[in-house]
């Protein structure tokens, strides 16, 4: 699937295909589109707290949302 | 490296070598030790709030937190 429009705020810190090479950001390539919509949900709403991914998240859309997941969940893990 | 004996909570939702097989639950195989090591401590300290992960969470030290990051981290994704 091609990278959703509001994946280029994530490539800083997670990288282009979601292999983040930065030890403190958790790889989001082929992780579970569930679990990463939920972490992303979670984040918009208030119920995981962290100030950077909430800055992100807030003006995301359930659908953005959906997408984001389901681009991460289908990259490779490496 | 082995399963640390802690690691055997862990197994029922992430999987034997951190590949879980439940879409709700985050596979931890190759993912950051570091990342993994932060998480769970929030987890134990509060920061972060599941009931679940509180309750396996809190009675670990830093060392076996560290050991569980460290052993899931060196797990192949899949």
């Amino acid at each position: 699937a091609d990278m959703p429009a509001k994946a280029k705020t994530c490539v800083g810190c997670h990288g282009v295909d979601g292999n983040s090479m930065v030890p403190n950001f958790p790889k989001l390539a082929g992780q579970h589109a569930k679990y990463l919509e939920k972490a992303l949900k979670d984040f918009r709403d208030g119920f995981r707290k962290d100030a950077t991914m909430e800055t992100f998240a807030k003006n995301l859309s359930d659908k953005e949302i959906k997408e984001l997941a389901e681009y991460y969940a289908s990259q490779e893990a490496k």
